[in-house]
C-alpha cells in the first residue's frame, strides 16, 4: 500500500532534516515543549478513526489501544514538561578564578542536540514506541528533528500519527523538515537512514537481529554514531524458598496473569522462572499450569509475530530436557498465541543455549534448580536483561547476597515481589539493560531521562554573558537547577 | 625491560578484578573516597624518585611533571569529594502511588558501576592521563576495578605509579585485583585486555588509530562494551575580522606560546588558524612568524613521536599548495620538535585532506579563506574536534551567526578569545568531542562528570527501605541530592 522510500527520497529528507536541525535548536525549551504538547493535542483529536485504523493492523483490542495513547500523550506532555524544567541539561558553571595559578577561566557547559534522529516504529506497540513514541518525544525534546521509519505491520497507523505530528508542527510554526515519515518494507530503508552522514543518533524496538544489525551499521559508518537498540529480553523471575513456603499459589496466579497479559507481546514479559526443587515449586508449578489452562489464546499482532511464535514454542517444546507443564485449554484458531509453560532442570537450562532464548509471546519456562547453588549458577549464566525479579522474603533476600548481586548484574530494572509486565513512565524508570537487552546499557528508552541520549555536553570558555545561551546566563533567566562553582542551585550569579 | 603480559597472565588479573569489583562495589561512597585521597598521598610520597624517572622516560622538564602530578593528586582528591557527594548517581525516586490506574509502585533509580575497566596510559601525559589519571580515578569512583596497560614509553614511570596505587589499596584493606597494572609493547595485549569477558569498559587517550582500533575491537566483542577514546584533534581557531583589526599583533603573539606549549604535546594544540584575506591576517601571520622564529625546538616525548612529527611536518609542507612561513631560527638537535608555521588558502585546504590532519607537534597552519563565506564552509567541512576557538568581538558573534553554530557542531569545548592549551580540572570541562575527537562525544574524560562513563542506572521496584541501597533509602542518610517525585532536594521522604 505504501511505497518503499527511494534512495533520492530518503536524500531529500535528511538535508530537510539537516536543515530544519539549525532552526529547531535554536527554540526555546518551552516552544519544543509547546510543539510536544500540539503533538499530544493531535493524537487526541485524531479520535476513534486512529484507534480503529490500529485496530485493524494490529488485532489488539480497543481498550489496550485506548490506554496505550493515553500513555503516549501523557509521554510528549510530561517529557514536555522534563524539557522545559531543563534538568535534563546538565548545566555547570564554573566562574573565573583570576588568582588560581594558572587562572581559571569562565567556563560553563550544558547539553546540546546530537542532530536528525531515526526512530524505528516498534511492532508491538503502534503508538507508545512508534512514530509519536518515547524516542520521538526524547529527540524533540533534546532539540533534534526526527525521521520515523513506519513499522510496515501498522503502516496506516503510523501514517495517521506522522500527519498528526505534521499538523502540530504546522500549527507551531516548526521549521519544515522538523518530522519525516517514511515508508519501508525491506532492511535498504533503514541501512539508507542508518548510514546516512546527517543521521546522528537512531532509536529502535525491536528484534535482537534487527537492533544488532543497525548498530554494526551505525559502527561501521566512517563517523560512528549512537544507537539505542532495545532488544530482547526473557525477564528471568527466581523464586525464593521462604517466599514459595508462604505464597507459591498466589505467586503462581499473579503469574500467570503477567506471562499472558497482551498475548505476551511485552519486550517485559517473564518469560523465565527458576526455582528450587521441592514441594512448594511444585505448587507453583501445578498452581500456574492449572491458571494457564484456563487463560484463552489470543490474536496476535500480525502473521508474522504469531509464525514466529508458534514455531519458537515448537522448538523449545521439543527439547528432549523439556515438560511440556500446560497449554490452554481453549482452542486456538489461526494467528492466536496459544498460552503455555514449560519446565526443565536447572541442569538442562545449563546445558542448552536454546533454552535461554526467548519465545516472544505467552510462554514460559520454568526451570527447577537442584539447590541454591545450582540458582546461583543459572542467574550468572543469564544474558542482560531489561528486567529481573525476585519473589522473596526480606530473609530470603538477607541470605541471598551471591545471588542477589548476581540478578542486579544482568538487569535494568530489578523488581521484589512484582510482575515485570507494566513499565512506569516516569523519572525513576530504566527501561534498558546490559547487552543484548539494549546496545547501550547506560541510557533509558522510558522516563525523562531518556531525553539525554540525544544530546551532548559543550563547554563554554570566556565567553560573555550576552553571548551565552538563556541556559548559563548568570541570571538565570529560565530558573533552572544548575551546578555553580561545585553547588546545586537556582540562583542566579552575582 | 619489562615483559609483555601472557594471554594466561591476563585471564588471572581479569579474574581477580571480576572477584574485586564484587566486593569493591559494596564499599560506601567515603570507603571509595578514602581510597582515592590515600593513591594522591602515596602520589606525593613517591617524590623526587617518581619525577626523576618521568624526567628521564619521557624528556618532559621538571616543572612540568611537578605541574601534572599535582594536577593528577588534585583529580584524585576532587573527583574523591564527588564521589562522595553523590550528585553523579543521578538518585531519582518515585514514590509508590496506590490510588494511580494502574497502581504505581515505589519505583527508585541510581547507577551502579559496570565492571572491570581497563585503562591504557597516554604518551604524552604520563600521570594526569595514565596510572592513576583521570580514567583510573573517575573507575575508581564509580566502584570500577582497574587494569592500566602501562604505555611502554614510560614503563617505569608507569610501574612506581602502579606501586603507588597498589600500596595504596593495602593500607585501604582493598580487595586483591582492585587494581592491576601490565605491560605490553605489541597489540596483542591490548586487543586480548579489550576483548576479555570481564572487561566492561575502555579508556584510552592517543592517536586516532590506537583508539579506533580499541573501539572496533570492543564492538565485534559477543557483548560490545563502551569504549572511550580521545584520539586526536587540531583544534581550530577561527580569527574575525573585527577582532583582528584591533588586535592581530597581540592575538599573533598568544598563540606562538600556546603553539609551542610543551613541544605542542597537547590533544588541545591549536592546529589549525583560519582567517581572511587581508591586511589584519598579513599582520597576525607575520608577527605569528617572528614569534616562531624565536621560539627554541624542544626534545620531545620519545623518538617515535619525534620520528612522527618529523614525517609529517615534512609533508604537510612538500604540499604543492602550502607556503612554509616561519620555522624556529635556533638549530634542532636530534628528537627535537622544529616551531613551523605554514599557510594554504581556503580553496587549497577544502581540496586537500592531508591538511586536515593532525601534525603532532609545535606546527600549526593558517588558512586564508578569500571571504566569510569559505570560512564557513571550512568550519562546515571540518571533523569533530576537541575545542574549537574564535577570536572575536561581541559584534564578530553577533554577525557570524552560521559560522558559530557551525563551529559549535564540530565541538566539545568552544572558547572566545582564549587558546585551547590547558585543560582546567573541573565540573564545567567537558573534555570530549564529535568523532574523530573520541569515539562517545556523550562524555568528558576530565571533570568529575567523568565519573558517569564507567556507571548505568538500575531501577529497584518495590523494594522494602530496608534492603535498598543507603543512596535510595528514606532517610537519605548520605544526604545527598535526589529528585524525588520529580523535585529535587536533600530532604529525607516522610
Amino acid at each position: 500500500m505504501f511505497k518503499d522510500a527511494t534512495p533520492g527520497e530518503i536524500d531529500i529528507v535528511m538535508l530537510q532534516a539537516w536543515k530544519a536541525f539549525h532552526e529547531y535548536r535554536k527554540l526555546s525549551l518551552k516552544q519544543r515543549a509547546d510543539f510536544m504538547r500540539a503533538i499530544a493535542l493531535e493524537m487526541e483529536d485524531a479520535g476513534e478513526a486512529l484507534i480503529q485504523t490500529a485496530m485493524s493492523e494490529t488485532n489488539l483490542p480497543m481498550a489496550r489501544l485506548n490506554g496505550e495513547r493515553a500513555r503516549t500523550i501523557y509521554q510528549l506532555t510530561s517529557y514536555a514538561t522534563a524539557c522545559e524544567n531543563g534538568e535534563w541539561l546538565e548545566a555547570r558553571i564554573d566562574t573565573a578564578n583570576p588568582g588560581k595559578t594558572p587562572p581559571r577561566p569562565d567556563i560553563r557547559k550544558m547539553l546540546v542536540p546530537l542532530g536528525p534522529v531515526v526512530v524505528f516504529g516498534a511492532s508491538n506497540f503502534p503508538f507508545a514506541y512508534s512514530t509519536a513514541g518515547g524516542d520521538t518525544a526524547c529527540a524533540l525534546a533534546a532539540g533534534c528533528p526526527v525521521i520515523v521509519k513506519a513499522h510496515p505491520a501498522h503502516a496506516k497507523t503510523s501514517q495517521m500519527v506522522a500527519d498528526a505530528i505534521l499538523h502540530a508542527a504546522k500549527k507551531c510554526g516548526m521549521p519544515d523538515g522538523i518530522f519525516a515519515h517514511v515508508h519501508g518494507a525491506g532492511f535498504e530503508v533503514g541501512k539508507a537512514l542508518v548510514t546516512h552522514s546527517y543521521t546522528k543518533a537512531v532509536g529502535f524496538t525491536g528484534s535482537y537481529l534487527g537492533g544488532k544489525q543497525l548498530f554494526d551499521w551505525a559502527n561501521q559508518r566512517k563517523e560512528p554514531i549512537p544507537v539505542f537498540s532495545e532488544m530482547g529480553s526473557i525477564n528471568p523471575v527466581f523464586l525464593l524458598q521462604e517466599k514459595m513456603r508462604q505464597s507459591a499459589a498466589e505467586t503462581a496466579v499473579q503469574y500467570a496473569g503477567s506471562i499472558t497479559l497482551g498475548v505476551g507481546q511485552f519486550c517485559t514479559n517473564p518469560g523465565l522462572i527458576i526455582g528450587i526443587e521441592g514441594q512448594d515449586l511444585n505448587t507453583f508449578i501445578s498452581t500456574l499450569g492449572q491458571e494457564i489452562k484456563k487463560m484463552a489464546p489470543g490474536t496476535m499482532l500480525h502473521p508474522g509475530i504469531a509464525k514466529a511464535f508458534s514455531e519458537k514454542r515448537k522448538s523449545a517444546l521439543a527439547q528432549g530436557e523439556v515438560e511440556t507443564i500446560a497449554i490452554s485449554e481453549t482452542a486456538a484458531t489461526e494467528n492466536q498465541g496459544i498460552p503455555t509453560i514449560a519446565s526443565a532442570t536447572g541442569k538442562a537450562f545449563l546445558n542448552n543455549p536454546v533454552l535461554h532464548q526467548e519465545v516472544f509471546g505467552p510462554y514460559s519456562l520454568v526451570i527447577r534448580c537442584s539447590d541454591r547453588h545450582e540458582m546461583l549458577e543459572v542467574a550468572r549464566r543469564l544474558e542482560g536483561q531489561l528486567t529481573a525479579t525476585l519473589m522473596a522474603t526480606e530473609d530470603d533476600i538477607l541470605s541471598s547476597n551471591e545471588l542477589v548481586e548476581a540478578v542486579k548484574d544482568i538487569c535494568g530494572r530489578f523488581i521484589l515481589n512484582g510482575v515485570p509486565t507494566g513499565v512506569e513512565v516516569c523519572l525513576s524508570m530504566h527501561h534498558g539493560g546490559p547487552f543484548p537487552a539494549t546496545t547501550d546499557s547506560r541510557f533509558t528508552s522510558v522516563g525523562a531521562d531518556g531525553i539525554k541520549r540525544f544530546a551532548r555536553p559543550v563547554s563554554f570558555q570566556n565567553w560573555s554573558n550576552r553571548l551565552l545561551p538563556d541556559e548559563l546566563k548568570n541570571e538565570n533567566p529560565l530558573k533552572i537547577w544548575r551546578t555553580v562553582d561545585n553547588h546545586l542551585t537556582k540562583e542566579a550569579i552575582a
